[in-house]
């Protein structure tokens, strides 16, 4: 994705240098920010808010790939990846850290890129970049993100609150990172294989973005709030909705019914999908990053959601003794397997 | 440090068993954690504090050696490393968020040993562990953990307000660190050399210790409590004295007069140095890795701190026109220079 020609070594710059040069672009814009990059640690206030922690670590070669991942995309991409779980709190995400290893092979360009879709998803997303730590790597780029967010204490939505009866909903549209993914892994072969032929991705805009540039709901999050929608319990997508669903089932204690025929997918995501010789709704069950919210609400809310173009209903809760299961389009019982997506069997 | 026979490959439980079979040794005993792993975020109340938060990426071959450090004792530093950021805000430390990025080469007893002496460093310290992330690595280890405090907000300490004629204090001692390192490092060379002769590390616990497993201080932030002691300036010492002094300086324009006789070594610390053909001073100054406080008091303080055996006045601050000095034993002066420990050009 770069040539080390005319680039500057890092090690011109020096670890302080180096943070001096990222953080100059660094805006607050949040309240709560009190300080951020600059002393030991960031200083917040959220007082009379409960304060919210999340974190995620992402390796080159484990969860991206930079033969097709543009630095700028993949700075943003770790900003939404962990931006979503805030929302899937039902809080606002507030402050992030970010933090980054590097190899030597990386100049000091790439890491601005990197550094700038960073700040491009903060600004966009209202979340000021309140720290970070930067070091370098023996091999391969690191990040590690943290993001810090808030909300009252009777808005928070965990796993844990679906109740027998409540309808299973989900944001957007499903699968479609997963049918990008295999696109640019396509796209990389052939060019693997003959450096000279360009990759074809014409057309396939929408999926590609999907894995390469995905967008947290917070715009759902600020929805269910206007339309006076507390879910009973919440997750974001990433590792599949089989996965997702198991997990509010488990810290629930309950059981659902899912409706094959009601998964939101996208028609550029289905046919893509077909075209890999893949099931659509196995993209949308188990391939997992689409960062998407998956929540239960009251059937009493049914009004306040139906027929929004963001949110569908694809099933409800159920007595766990009734099982964890998806009909099928023909109608057949399949019991909800986590298929997730597994770094370490990728990592074979 | 460990061998693979009989051990239990992490593959076995998949990501999910693995943070399962992880997190069922951690309490949580602070009164601020309302949730902590489990959910999407952790969820925190600092109702009516201020929320500090700080991060570190610990790499393989970067910052540690596992040829000379036992598991256990890196997930201790490891927290402690970061712990020391909050304290170094006059801040108390109440959660962290442990991720880790392991190879294939890691089986679980591994990494339980890790975990558990991040637990142990959380149990000692009164600090809950809330969240974190875990995933597979193509090349070595990868911690990163982000450590969150709470401070009245009269209460924090900025790097920012070191004033003229402020006594400059450290606690402790300074240089072991360093110095224990290069004794593993001889150590290690002896033993690749002819594996058949074993360490030779005997009386020099204390300055292994300092490098393997030191202690975030805590007690010194609780002292200056109760001697009614709020420093103007604070940092703690992880890139050696010289880098710290001059980021106080920087940070509260200022200047600063340093006495190298002041400087706190202890005398193993000091033999060993001379051992090695170091001067003393230089890795006081430069070694890092202490994690002892650095700050600044008013003078009139000065009779609530004099004589007590863990804070020793180095200095004090003068006009940033007076220059960043260090007067050495025979009386010349010297200008301080941060050399740091650069992870940029140590990894060339």
């Amino acid at each position: 994705m770069f040539d080390n020609v005319n680039k500057t070594d890092i090690k011109e710059l020096g670890e302080f240098g180096l943070i001096k040069h990222l953080t100059q672009a660094v805006e607050l814009s949040q309240e709560s920010t009190k300080k951020g990059i600059g002393d030991d640690a960031a200083v917040l206030d959220f007082s009379g808010k409960r304060t919210l922690i999340s974190t995620d670590l992402l390796l080159e070669n484990i969860h991206f790939d930079l033969r097709y991942t543009p630095l700028k995309h993949l700075g943003y991409k770790a900003v939404q990846v962990n931006l979503s779980d805030i929302y899937a709190m039902n809080g606002i995400a507030s402050q992030i850290t970010f933090s980054i290893g590097l190899s030597s092979k990386f100049p000091l360009e790439a890491v601005e890129e990197l550094y700038a879709g960073a700040l491009i998803a903060c600004k966009k997303y209202g979340v000021d970049l309140v720290g970070g730590d930067t070091s370098a790597s023996v091999q391969g780029l690191i990040i590690s993100v943290t993001s810090i967010g808030y909300a009252d204490e009777d808005k928070i939505v965990y796993r844990s609150g679906a109740q027998k009866g409540d309808l299973l909903c989900v944001s957007g549209d499903l699968g479609g990172a997963y049918v990008g993914l295999q696109l640019l892994e396509r796209e990389k072969r052939i060019f693997l294989e003959n450096p000279n032929i360009q990759p074809d991705l014409e057309g396939k805009d929408y999926i590609v973005e999907r894995q390469l540039k995905p967008e947290a709901r917070k715009d759902i999050v600020e929805l269910l709030r206007e339309l006076d929608v507390k879910p009973t319990s919440m997750i974001d997508v990433s590792d599949g909705l089989a996965s997702e669903i198991l997990h509010i089932c488990e810290a629930s204690n309950v059981g659902c019914k899912l409706y094959e025929e009601k998964i939101p997918i996208d028609p550029m995501t289905y046919d893509t999908a077909r075209e890999f010789g893949l099931d659509p709704t196995v993209c949308a069950l188990s391939g997992g990053e689409d960062y998407e919210l998956l929540f239960t609400v009251p059937q009493s809310d049914y009004d306040k959601i139906k027929g929004h173009p963001d949110i569908t209903v694809i099933g409800y809760i159920t007595e766990p003794s009734e099982g964890k299961d998806m009909i099928s389009k023909s109608g057949k019982v399949h019991q909800l397997k986590a298929q997730g997506w597994n770094a370490f069997i990728q990592n074979k």
